[in-house]
């Protein structure tokens, strides 16, 4: 079909493949922050993020059947390079003082491109008329949300206080 | 030098030759934004951001000067990730109606790359003891976050509801 017949509802399917793939690149990055976070709060934090994307991907699964569509991802370069600099921070500042501090900020990066991704879903949701999916996706980005929060109060409290002695 | 012996001071460095790198390639991206979006709405709130990008520049410029170091950037994966992925969907979904709610949700990813930088800059600035440094970025978070909000009420106002229909 021509590109000029396209419309929102193909943009909301195409973006909601993006974000599939980003949650999946995001469950195997996960382990491996925690794994190399020092301080225990933060593992804790990613632990916990681990067991939401679980949640997360399944909420996916059910907006693709409620849309009748079978649930696959696209190649997001956005995640990929985000998760790419967690990696170079992971591995620049591997043994130093502020290795949690860059990976803190790394996984921020991260919730924060759900969180526009989420936010721009969940509107175009609710011009195509379907507010049942925008539900559905209001609980993930509420957990976003929240966990960026959280990491927000991990760097406060600790982990920059100990790059910074 | 050994890597375990970085510290925040250098985390810092990078992260700002990090958001040094993006800036610039946002300033090159712009144009091309505002010239693709149909809306003269939208066309204004880029062709606004680009202006307020460019003193932004000068204002990572400033910060650099105040910590003795010269400007230079580092290649950023995650900003050539997004800046990719908003090329995409203006070359996916040219002369359709979903172009500039495409657009804009690309645009509202950058600018939530740019809030969670800038965050972390800060929050690590007022450890450092430069609060001087946190208050210049402090102005350029500001405008993020106002940019942000301006898109999110051209997306609310228009853009949707024209692709929807």
């Amino acid at each position: 079909m021509p590109a000029s017949e396209k419309t929102l509802n193909d943009l909301f399917l195409h973006t909601l493949k993006d974000i599939f793939y980003a949650e999946k690149q995001i469950l195997k990055a996960l382990p491996k922050m925690a794994k190399n976070a020092e301080s225990e709060e933060l593992q804790q934090a990613f632990e916990t993020h681990l067991e939401e994307t679980r949640g997360q991907i399944e909420r996916l699964e059910k907006v693709f059947e409620m849309l009748g569509k079978p649930a696959r991802g696209v190649q997001c370069e956005a995640i990929n390079g985000l998760i790419e600099e967690g990696k170079e921070v992971m591995e620049d500042f591997a043994d130093s003082a502020a290795l949690d501090a860059g990976i803190l900020a790394a996984a921020q990066a991260v919730e924060h491109y759900e969180i526009t991704r989420y936010g721009s879903l969940i509107g175009w949701a609710k011009r195509l008329g379907r507010a049942d999916i925008a539900k559905v996706l209001e609980q993930t980005l509420n957990e976003e949300k929240a966990a960026d929060k959280k990491l927000t109060s991990v760097a406060e409290s600790q982990v920059n206080l100990k790059a910074a002695s």
